[in-house]
C-alpha cells in the first residue's frame, strides 16, 4: 500500500442535506427541499447526485448524511446503501458550523485520524473526473495539516457567490502541487468588484467543500466558538450509545450557536494560514435561484426556453427563461420574455430571470401573511 | 294605449348566444365559452347580464336565445324563465346571418310585423337607463322602417373594434331625434385612422346590435344572399312542428351559407340609405381579450392588477394588467409589468396586456398540434 492510498483509505465524505432553498419556491419547499428534486434533467434528484459523485472517492459505507428528521425517509429512499449509523438527524437546523461540527466529531470518536470531506447535497457538478482529481490533492492538503477546500475557477463575474481571495505562490504542500494559502474569504460583491476579481486572477468562487481533518475542524472550532464545540463533543460522545443519544439531542442541540462554517472556521483559519485551497477546474452551480436553474437547463444557450418538468406540455415563443411544471397543464406563453413561470398543484410563481433573486421575499411574505400551506 | 307604446308591445328581444372566445382562451372554452362566464365580477354571467338588461324592455315571454345544442342546459340553468319555445338551437355554428335570421323568419311567422332586437350575450353594458333610452328611440326608428343600429359614441381610439360612419344631419325619423342615416360600416382600424375617427365626431363603434322590423330584415338578406333566405324561410316554416323541425334543421342547417350579418344585411343596407343609427351614450365593452378584461376588472384605473376568481390567493407586486384564477392556488408575480396570467386546472396562460390580442393564435397552434382536450 502507497502511503497515498492510505491517506485516501482515511477519507470520509459529509453531505450536510439542509436548506430548504426559498430562492427556488414554489418548486422547493419544507418538505421536498432543493436537494430532494431533480433539477437537471438526469432522472434523479441532486442527493443521489452527489451521492454518486462521492461513492467513488469513499466506499458507500463511507458516506455520512447530516439531514433533518423531517427527511428521513426521503433521504433514505434515494440512498438505498447509506448504513444506518451514517444517517445523523437534526431535530432542527442548527446552521453549517453545528451540522459539520457533529459529523466531525463523531466521525472522530469512531475513527481517530479521520479525514473528512464535506459537500453540500443540493450542488450541481458535471465533470466528475476533474472533481475527483480536485478532491484527491485536496485530501493531500488536508493530511498535511491544512483545512482546505475547493474554489472554482470563475468564468464570469457573478454576484451570486462569495469569492476565496488566495496569496501569491505554492503554498509547497507534498502533492498538491496546485494548492494555495488562502488569504480571506469574501462575500458576494457588487458587479464592478466581481469584474475586478476575475481580471485579478487570484479569486475563486466559495462552493462551501470543506476537506480536513477532523480533529483539526474540531479545534479550529474550539478556537473561535468553545462552547459550541462543547456541546458538539458531549454529543458525539453520546451518539453511538442508544440509550443516550436521544436525551442528548433533546438537551444540547437546541442551543447550540446557529453560525455557517464561514465565519466560525474559514475566515479565522484564513487569516491565522491555516487553510489552503486547490482551484477546480470543473463545472459547479449551486443553482441559487430560477435564473440558474433557467441557464442550467437551456443547454448553456441563453437564447433557448429551458422547461422542467415531466410531461410538460408546453407551448410557447419565449425565447429565454424557464418554465417548471409539476402538474402535467397545457403552459402557453405569448411575448414574453426572460420569463420564469413555476406551476406546481398549489402555487404559481411568475417573475423573470432579472428578478429570481426576490423570489425569498415572496417565502418571507407568505410566512408573515400565514400561508404557510404552500412552504 | 298611445301609438309609441304599441309599438314597444310588438318588441321582441333575441341573443345570440355563439362564438367560443378565443381570445379569452384558456378562460373561454368551446364547452364554457365567454356568456357562460362572470368576466365582471358581478357574480352573475354575462348571458344572464344580458337577460337582466333586456326583460325591462320585452317581458321574459319575449326573449329569444338563440345558442348551441351543447349549451342548451347551461342556458336554461342560467335563464330559468326563458320559455321553451324561445329557445332556438344550432346544431353547428353557421355564423350571425343564419342565427339572427333564423330567429327573424320564426317571430315573424308566429307574429307578423313584430320588431325584433338582437343583442350579443357575452358583452357588458352596466348603464341600462341610457341603453334603454337608446333601444327605445332605435325601436321607433324600426318601425319607421329603418334597419336600425345602436353606435356607440367612442371614448378612445380602439382598433379592437369596428366603426360605423353615419351621415350628417338627423335622419328625421318621427320620435327618434338623434337616429342618423349610416353612411358605411368600416373595418377595424390601425391607430392612425381611429385618431382620425374619433376626432372627426361622426364615427360610432359598431356594437353588433341591430333593431328592425323582422320582415324587413328578411327582405334585406333575400337581396344579398337569396339561398340563405329560402333556407330560413324553410326552416321557419317547419320550425313550430315538431314532426317537421327536426328533419328540417338537419337538411337546410348545414347548408346556409356561413356569413357576418354586418355583410349581409349591414353594408347594402347602410349602401341602400335603409340603415340608421341611434348613438349609445352608455359603457359598452365587448370583452375582446384579456387586455379589455384587465381595464374592466381594474375600477377604470390602468395602474391596478386585476384579480377575476372566487377564492384568489395572490401575492403581487405588479401594478397592472390581470389574474385570472379558477383553481384556488396560490399565485404570485414578482417583477412582472402588464402581465396577464390565467389560471384554470387544465391550463396555463401567461402574456402580457400587449399580447392580449395573439392568444387566439395559440388556440390556433392547441388545434394544430391536436391538444384538443383544453379547447
Amino acid at each position: 500500500m502507497t502511503p497515498s492510498s492510505s491517506v485516501f483509505d482515511r477519507f470520509y465524505s459529509v453531505i450536510p442535506a439542509g436548506g430548504v432553498g426559498s430562492r427556488l419556491w414554489p418548486l422547493s419547499r419544507a418538505d421536498a427541499p432543493k436537494f430532494l428534486h431533480d433539477l437537471t434533467g438526469s432522472g434523479q434528484t441532486l442527493l443521489r447526485d452527489t451521492w454518486d459523485r462521492l461513492v467513488p472517492l469513499s466506499s458507500p459505507q463511507r458516506v455520512m448524511v447530516v439531514t433533518g428528521r423531517a427527511h428521513r425517509a426521503a433521504v433514505e429512499d434515494q440512498l438505498p446503501d447509506l448504513t444506518d449509523e451514517n444517517v445523523v438527524l437534526e431535530s432542527e437546523p442548527r446552521d453549517s458550523t453545528a451540522a459539520i461540527g457533529l459529523a466531525a466529531a463523531i466521525l472522530e470518536r469512531r475513527e481517530p485520524g479521520v479525514i473528512m470531506g464535506s459537500f453540500a447535497a443540493d450542488h450541481v457538478i458535471r465533470d466528475r473526473v476533474r472533481f475527483h482529481q480536485a478532491v484527491r490533492e485536496a485530501i493531500l492538503a488536508a493530511d498535511a495539516g491544512y483545512i482546505t477546500t475547493i474554489g472554482i475557477q470563475p468564468t464570469e463575474p457573478a454576484i451570486g457567490f462569495g469569492y476565496i481571495h488566495y496569496k501569491e505562490g505554492n503554498a509547497g504542500i507534498e502533492g498538491a502541487p496546485s494548492a494555495r494559502l488562502v488569504d480571506s474569504f469574501v462575500e458576494k460583491p457588487d458587479l464592478a468588484t466581481a469584474e475586478r476579481y476575475l481580471a485579478g486572477g487570484d479569486y475563486l468562487w466559495n462552493a462551501g467543500m470543506f476537506i480536513t481533518r477532523a480533529d483539526l475542524l474540531l479545534e479550529e472550532i474550539g478556537r473561535s466558538k468553545p462552547a459550541l464545540l462543547e456541546g458538539l463533543t458531549e454529543l458525539a460522545e453520546a451518539w453511538d450509545d442508544p440509550a443516550r443519544r436521544g436525551p442528548a439531542v433533546d438537551r444540547i442541540w437546541p442551543r447550540l450557536e446557529r453560525i455557517a462554517i464561514d465565519y466560525s472556521v474559514a475566515e479565522p483559519a484564513a487569516a491565522a494560514g491555516r487553510l489552503a485551497v486547490v482551484p477546480g477546474y470543473f463545472d459547479w452551480d449551486d443553482v441559487g435561484d430560477f435564473a440558474s436553474l433557467a441557464k442550467l437547463n437551456s443547454s448553456g444557450r441563453k437564447s433557448d426556453l429551458a422547461i422542467l418538468g415531466a410531461n410538460a406540455r408546453v407551448l410557447s415563443d419565449a425565447s429565454s427563461g424557464i418554465v417548471v411544471t409539476q402538474t402535467g397543464r397545457v403552459i402557453s406563453l405569448i411575448g414574453v420574455k426572460d420569463i420564469v413561470v413555476v406551476d406546481t398543484p398549489d402555487a404559481l410563481l411568475v417573475t423573470t430571470s432579472e428578478n429570481a433573486q426576490r423570489v425569498k421575499s415572496v417565502v418571507d411574505a407568505l410566512k408573515l401573511t400565514g400561508s404557510t400551506d404552500v412552504l
